[in-house]
């Protein structure tokens, strides 16, 4: 079964759109030029106008300094403000994501954000762990003594899927490109969930019969947008698995917009 | 086999005592009345009396406020502080150990610290974990691609040796009191990291021969300090396993100060 998530994302922000009480604004970060980060920047403008959210675009030279960058974004007036990744430029990413000051900082990308992720203490969750969070909740499922593996431990999907699923008490695998048989751990897994960016990654043969399959990966395959996940052999076998796109994509923006909101009303 | 660890505590010391080159000095806070932790404080001041680092013994009652504590731990002239642990107080412990100023957190316990532990970025290692590296380290180990199987995901050890594991590029497996199986998932591991303070939780049955086990747990039994580890049925079968008395308890005091001094000298 297909886990289409767009219905839950436009519920959510409907939601939302009820919850926001004054005129919130979110900045977006752009460190020079690419095109998929254009259209994942539009993206978010669009879910943002929905619920009447406010939305400024600032463009950076790849050239930028770090020292001219914190002067600028200490004067930004928006709410959240987040750096579109990755950055096109020869700056530390880390070092320009913890520019973003703590209040503001809606993606949980900055170390002060991040201690506060670590220690369980944040009252928001990293916007791809809180689509994650959404899927599961929808569904009805507690990952208390469930095996959650994580496919990637990266810096936007996996690393912090795995904090998050030791917190919920799973018992969590991370796997990574030098990890042997990974098809024997995915087999284990109840929940797993991916952010490689390498398509058919995770194929039917992998995965335990009911497994739910949460594809938070993202590459281009022939021109579209694709995800880890080999839909065809997964589908018939998951519990459910979502898809790329129309998955965790949309979850990922309410998120995000759900942390402006609850960062600015707590 | 045993590895006995204490040997390679005192040779660290004596590296880290031609390393210190101006009068350090570490300070200790303890808050309430504890026997366990009166010991653990006595064994940090012997280690740093050793190597010429100073050493302060700061007491506060149970009733101490938040407020006060601030105030108090701002005016320490140590240049390393550490709470001990567990606080005897009702003090929530993440925020008592947030007042550690980042530049004197030899411990990696404020969230401040954990951020960028949590990164990378972070130049020293929580102290338990910096004992894991040396072990690893002295036997010429390296993680990656290895299966690491942590046993207790706390705050001491398990959860900041999960992100270590992640980082050296180790198939990094957490479980937890509502693992189902644990024995399957220890019998796939390379290294086990157990911290959790139950006697003979870990037993021959449940490792793969030739596998590394290092016991970070500490508990008392029959009035006696002993770890997680079953020590007779382990020792035939593993490559090693650190015992408790004498395994990363000495070690873990030689990271907490070699932080001190990295701290200090960077």
């Amino acid at each position: 079964m297909i886990f289409n998530c767009k219905k839950l994302a436009e519920d959510e922000l409907e939601r939302l759109k009820k919850t926001t009480r004054r005129n919130l604004s979110l900045g977006v970060i752009q460190i020079g030029e690419d095109k998929v980060s254009e259209a994942f920047i539009r993206q978010k403008k669009k879910s943002a106008g929905k619920i009447g959210i406010g939305f400024s675009h600032y463009r950076f030279p790849e050239t930028v300094t770090l020292k001219d960058l914190k002067e600028q974004i200490t004067r930004l007036p928006d709410d959240g403000l987040i750096v579109q990744l990755p950055i096109k430029s020869d700056l530390e990413t880390q070092k320009v994501l913890n520019l973003v000051p703590f209040e503001k900082d809606v993606d949980v990308l900055s170390e002060a954000s991040l201690g506060l992720f670590y220690t369980g203490r944040l009252e928001i969750f990293p916007p791809v762990v809180g689509a994650v969070d959404k899927v599961l909740k929808e569904k009805e499922i507690s990952l208390r003594g469930k095996t959650l593996v994580v496919v990637g431990p990266g810096r936007l999907v996996g690393k912090p899927a795995a904090i998050y699923g030791m917190r919920k008490k799973a018992t969590v695998i991370t796997v990574n490109e030098f990890t042997e048989n990974v098809a024997e751990l995915t087999r284990r897994a109840d929940v797993i969930v991916t952010g490689v960016g390498k398509p058919n990654l995770i194929t039917g043969e992998m995965i335990k019969k009911g497994a739910v399959i949460i594809d938070a990966g993202t590459s281009k395959k022939d021109g579209h947008l694709v995800g880890d996940v080999e839909i065809e052999s997964v589908k018939e076998k998951a519990g459910f698995v979502t898809p790329v796109p129309g998955g965790v994509g949309p979850l990922t923006v309410v998120s995000l917009l759900e942390n402006l909101i609850n960062k600015c009303t707590t």
